[in-house]
């Protein structure tokens, strides 16, 4: 509605330069994207929510009891540089604590970057489909975004791909990806960082991947330019409190580190973090009940008559030759089951000009085996 | 270091074009700013904490029961738009709840205000000497900062502003003022308002004034150009928290949103600012407290041969004709007891080329008295 004069209800936030001519008080990158429209989140009881690749099963018991602690000293300011908490997370990738940055929420992690890294008119290349928040991030700072191509199989074109990684401040691979939970061998991901910038391998769903998802790459020649993100919202089943990292040489830290608010992380959400981090055994036994449910999803779905690709995430992304992806969502969500109905326009190498299909978050066994019930009607 | 390539160890994170030319993988708006500099917070036991403006006291009871709470229920995302929250602070405001931005602390309330309005070369103003941060967030931004210069007695010289107000996309003042602790009239804050851009009335302590800090402009005929921002930080003891958020017109509320993360506060912190804030009876005996105690420690340093600029935020800030500022601070640091020693550069209508000073935080009583015990040996 900003971006058009005529219909703004009041001339106070349009500067009238002249009767002609009208000027938001926005930037006008802001004025341009789109108005954030929030995740289907339903207040009330009674839904299966499978939309949104939160984990179905409480953190860690010791996460509750170090909150408790931390909320008797909330007077005074967190350490702004979470030495406790960079210690643990260094010593899960053997690397020094000056490799680690906090931040509230791997979101926040990927602005940091942003903003560090690329300026106004410079861009960024990002494989597409996968997460979308990487264009929006980038129009914000007024970057260019272009696309990686994939493959219908998911694989990277690489020849295509090459002209645009050797332009890029930033490489963005989600690995796993999402939608899709692909994950992509370390020398493609190799192939894919920039000359003149770095490869930022986004590892939200890491923790359930049965490969490895590039982290060594860190400590290969190129280890100067690999950033790894990290997110302790899903396999850590901590969404309510957002906290991620990113581990990457303390050169680059130090200057992701000037553009990070100085108090980003608060203490509760430190000390919960240093918590969840350090119960490695709670996070194996929430990771294999996650599996086993992803292997059980994904061989009903293909028995539906879907095609499903198969996960290194806790979530699958299934479609069908006959489509009807909208109608399914929509008829899952009559009875109370939240999944996430994705469209992609102009995915180069996918034969249509709209692919779109179906991401279906792991839930618990009794979540899941009610949606297949509920599938079974619909298909 | 990284400015200067011949003292980098490393070729990787310098892109060699040619043997004559380096370049930084950095933003050059990110090389140029200095590295973030924690501010003094000792790990250890048996300091006086006077340096940071924190509260002594403990935060309203309800917060730790919300806490705990919350914390139940972490493994799902916060509601992304703090619906209750919003509620509560609109309430306090007698707005509606399209007027309120929350954020991970009023520092974020900054960035978000700066990545919203300002683009790189546009401008924005602030008093000087006030809060610092306004100047790295605009250099962050590539936008220019320019200084609105104050009278010795800490008015502003409005007709000295005028021109740079003229330019500037926002004008940020803290009202109370840092280190000043000293209030501006609606009538001046209005001469500040920007003809293409808004007025950021930065009220971090705004809940220690007497008088009017400016709120009331939200509600007259500049109220779409007003920007309040508020933190939980001082009057609600909850600097661990980072919690702060904006109160403005929903057409600007808005444009913000649309920078934000996507979900920029955590279940802990959106609950315990719920409790907080609705606990008005915790907040007035917390804020009588500290008020009884910053008259007597204002009129106690008057008698040890300071001036002590009338105070109405949750600190002082004192000076000596005679100097020695620094020193003084030494003196109480080898005691255990932290203070802020401050130092401007190029204060304009200030007398000397360098005007600094000390700024204490009002501490408990015993904490009080045990600061003026020692500063008396030292004067």
């Amino acid at each position: 509605m900003l971006t058009d004069p005529q219909a703004y209800p009041s001339g106070l936030a349009w500067c009238c330069e002249s009767p002609w001519k009208f000027m938001s008080l926005f930037r006008p990158n802001v004025d341009r994207i789109a108005g954030y429209v929030p995740g289907e989140q339903p207040q009330t009881g009674g839904w299966i929510k499978l939309n949104t690749n939160e984990n179905p099963y409480p953190p860690s018991p010791r996460v509750a009891e170090a909150i408790r602690e931390a909320s008797q000293r909330l007077n005074v300011y967190p350490d702004p540089v979470a030495t406790r908490l960079r210690r643990i997370a260094a010593d899960l990738f053997g690397v020094d604590a000056d490799w680690i940055l906090p931040g509230n929420g791997s979101d926040e992690v990927l602005t940091i970057l942003m903003r560090t890294f690329v300026d106004p008119r410079e861009s960024i290349a990002f494989p597409y489909p996968s997460y979308v928040l990487y264009e929006t991030l980038a129009a914000l700072q007024g970057a260019i975004s272009r696309r990686l191509p994939l493959h219908r199989d998911w694989s990277f074109d690489l020849k295509a791909a090459e002209a645009t990684v050797a332009k890029a401040k930033i490489v963005f691979v989600p690995n796993p990806n999402s939608p899709s939970g692909n994950l992509w061998s370390s020398d493609v991901l190799k192939a894919c960082v920039p000359p003149r910038g770095v490869l930022v391998l986004d590892g939200a769903y890491a923790d359930f991947a049965s490969g490895s998802t590039g982290s060594e790459l860190l400590q290969s020649e190129i280890g100067e330019r690999i950033v790894l993100t990290r997110t302790l919202s899903k396999s850590y089943s901590l969404a309510g409190l957002r906290f991620g990292f990113a581990v990457a040489h303390p050169d680059l830290i130090a200057g992701m580190r000037k553009v990070k608010d100085s108090y980003n992380c608060d203490s509760l959400s430190i000390a919960a973090a240093c918590a969840a981090l350090a119960d490695r055994e709670w996070l194996r036994q929430n990771t294999s009940k996650i599996l086993a449910t992803r292997t059980r999803l994904a061989t009903a779905l293909a028995g539906l008559g879907f095609e499903v690709v198969p996960s290194e995430a806790n979530f699958v992304w299934a479609t069908r030759r006959s489509g009807g992806h909208r109608d399914l969502y929509e008829g899952l969500k009559r009875q109370q089951i939240l999944i996430r109905y994705m469209r992609f326009a102009g995915a180069a190498n996918f034969s249509e000009d709209v692919y779109d299909g179906l991401r279906i978050t792991v839930g618990t066994d009794a979540e899941i085996d009610r949606l297949l019930d509920v599938m079974k009607t619909l298909v």
